[in-house]
């Protein structure tokens, strides 16, 4: 038995894109039917970002705002449990003792974000740590992680990634906007004091979370030094 | 000190309608602030539409695409809930025990849909009944109670409409689809066993409410025979 | 492995009626151990409508007698439960998030009635639909749904009942004292929405459960046209 | 501002008794008003001990029945809170959490029992300590404590009684059926522990509230020696 | 499966000693490896105390600095449910209806105070009989129930000891500081009534649960006449 | 009114240092009966790393540690909500919806961290965010910001800090052992985003929050660009 927590981009699980909602549904039975235990966070996407965009012309509160995108990750979680049916625990947790109280039951837990001024990246590390995962995969719109804004021509996608040069990469990264966001400093520093087993893959294809468990480097592997 | 339940129409409160919010922020802050006390339900609206209709490709499960609707509703509760700031209570309520520990705040309570199978208009009329409201207002995309259907030429906005002509007129109309879907009948039986004191107006100007507690009737009165 | 949702009427789980409880603990270990899935929903009876009584002499809000009535609805629950020992879920829950997380468990859940304004079999059936079960058993007073008014000498029963048909005679039915209450519009919406599988039997022989789990006809097949 | 808890007999507030529950509603009113603060525990009564019969008769779980008759505590508080409507916090707290929150709110706060094991003296002697109460007052069938069974005919009524004797007193009383159940050791403890300024009193005029509230001692006090 | 309760001093379940922790950790594995189920209850100890003493110096509230020491022992609580990982509930629970939901799911839940004013001794007990427990188990300081203050030199170990004769062994040995505090009133009054299987052994060696468990008698057994 | 978040060093709000917390509770006093608003963040302080250590021996679980912190630092929080008695809102909030509960009720809100991975530094800042600050003060063993480690001879204290100064200054030091941990990098992003107005200040001397109320500087201020 093994514990895989999945990060799916909210550009990824979304209301618009339902036939990827359902193969990720498959996928992710045909993982727990296998003998693993699986929690998948979700992101807030487009939507999220549409609510927050108006939020922020009601009021000057930021948290409040997050709490917005919160919402709608949950709701994009919502889908996905959906298609899970009796595999997925029937709520979504919406703090740590909710998910370990969902977690205790054996079920696919699926949830999003659960607090103002924290990614949902920082959500899917501490879950993985909290539950010793042996997998934690980052479903992006990207392949992987590159060695400059991936955008460029000449980035190149790394196999490998040291940590702290990962760290590096990110805080360089300032072309937030349609770039990364992939893993923010929060999750970083959560990653290395655990030595999570973490790989940032292109969410476009859930197969890739497949090949990844069965032992091939698909996007990107996060390493670390002795 | 009177009691106030508004039931807000989703197509109202919508992401897209920031300064229609910011003009129900400041009725409902002047209605506050005159020591009146006030509960609001806010509808899911187009975005809960959407999210449903997805729902209905992954699963046959319309109970649980009642949540995405309930989901939806409750964030544009919080998006009303923004904008005012202090004077709302903290959460929104998820269910009829959370209402009931928020309204004991005295802060104005926001608050969506509750339960799958359940309209926001009938949670609107059981909330009202449920802490005696003084008005129970339904703001909505038309301009009260027709005795036909309202996009018919000759339809006739009643002033008043007693409670089983209502029951009438709304079981006869079928057009369900961008039509009224004003009252459901179970909030129709909740207004009626209470005699609740109900009103329903066009909600593109939130001032109807000033309008309707001082007396006057914007839009339609629901009347009850002795 | 099939989902079975038991609605039992209140006059039915009595206190006064160990025996009967007894019987119907023996029936769903009975099922639980073949491998099925089972909710109970448990409704009120003479003490509910007892405290009802008691409360409107105290206030003329409704709501809060619904509150009272759905209060001895989740205890009767409990008597239920507790001769159900560790097959159930350990506690009653009071609302949809609640039903779900014990559901998660795998445990047969009971539970009494939700909010107010809201039948007990309205709550059978949305939490049918929510869960998708194959069968919705209504365990009443009277043999199934009659032609007529059941206590006519000429009322027939019904082994089959279009879902329209039973709407037609249910709304017709205005005896409610004494009489059926069996099904309420609500639950009626629901169970057509989602053509759920559901008779309505004979409650005080537990054994027509068995009966119409294995293929018989006790009582009344609700069916739909196509 | 003083802090007051009253603990109220099952046998008294009943569903059966509405007048005396409106009575109390107005006494409890009155000082609220008055600028008081006042939490209040109902016990189960007679409706408590017949579900516990029935449930003995379903499982030898005495915990369990312990908690069939908490429930109809909670029911009896929920028709105390109904008489009083907005004075009274809108949920009945159903452990000491719940109940500080409610506490926090200003509102007069009824709950019934907490915890199988434990008897609704006990909780109200525990919640008296919790808010630092300036008054205790248990509100029985009797007119206070006895020098020793109230039922002979040489009994005499205390007008003050040392905490140590009022534990010898209650210890030598094994008439359980009928007699006092006045308050249990566990109470005892925490009276002492704290010396809670208590009172027992004759619960069927409430009236008797007012009258300890102004100084008279009507039942009996319980002292502290040095 | 037997169901078993252990109680476990928190003078025991310290965090100066993890040793003893993992100990008792591999015991509790053993056990449900071999499919009993089990629910640990665990004391405050020494930082209790401490903590406790820093309260009353700020405040004379003795129920809120009893909150003080249940919160400790809920951190000795999930100080063993660490080193039991996956075997255990992912939470504490905080109040009966908690422990419920957790002993739902078949994990190993720990747990320990849950209201002020009464003791883990009698929590244990009230869990012991709420879920029908095969043996609850005293885990403390000294070899058992002594005849008398076991510092004596003429104490002697009692084998077996009946529950009338422990009732009046613990209330004349006022001698609690650093004495007993084994088990009191209330936690001797529900053992009583449920006759539960209860024994009271040495809890540095955790192999003494094993030995009971298979029928050796370590410690005091408590015995119940006809 | 103005609304103020205080953060407390855990080394500060200490269970040996009762006098301090009289003291803290004295000023928390003042400030609320001037008409003031006040959350306040207590740390972790000794007892918690003492926990965290044993954790570590206990398992590789770094989250769960955290956990262990957590609840130590909303045990010293429940320390300094018992000396404000009913100034602070009954219960310690565990998470931030429970947190908004709370401060609807207009009590002082005294809470400990929130989730693992995350400071209490950051959950003052989050927390400040949230509730629209006017004054977030930190309140540390340190006098303040300091050009470079505090304890080498030549640093010194900086009166005005600008945030990116700061963030700087905090990322090259990396003597976390016994140095500053004052504000991590989650909080300085949050008090960044929002410009929230932040103090650091030596927690010693509790009247150090009302010179910074009342217009002195005391410590330093962070400052922010145009």
């Amino acid at each position: 038995m093994r514990r895989i927590v999945l990060k799916i981009s909210g550009k990824i699980i979304d209301h618009q894109k339902t036939d990827l909602i359902k193969r990720y549904g498959e996928v992710i039975r045909r993982i727990y039917e296998s003998g693993d235990k699986i929690a998948v966070v979700t992101g807030g996407g487009e939507i999220a970002r549409s609510y927050i965009r108006a939020c922020r012309e009601l009021t000057s509160n930021e948290s409040f705002c997050d709490l917005m995108g919160i919402e709608i990750s949950r709701i994009n979680a919502l889908l996905l449990a959906g298609v899970l049916e009796d595999l997925a625990y029937g709520r979504i947790p919406r703090d740590i003792d909710q998910f370990l109280e969902a977690w205790s039951t054996g079920r696919v837990v699926v949830l999003g974000g659960i607090q103002p001024g924290q990614s949902t990246s920082a959500v899917a590390a501490a879950i993985a740590e909290l539950i010793r995962a042996d997998f934690l995969i980052y479903l992006t719109i990207v392949r992987g992680v590159y060695d400059r804004d991936p955008s460029q021509p000449d980035a190149v996608l790394l196999r490998e990634v040291d940590i702290d040069m990962l760290e590096n990469i990110l805080s360089k990264q300032s072309f937030v906007a349609g770039g990364y966001e992939l893993i923010d400093p929060v999750a970083i520093k959560i990653i290395k004091r655990s030595r999570i087993n973490t790989f940032v893959t292109y969410g476009y294809d859930p197969e890739n979370i497949m090949r990844i468990l069965s032992g091939e480097i698909i996007g990107t592997r996060i390493t670390y030094r002795l």
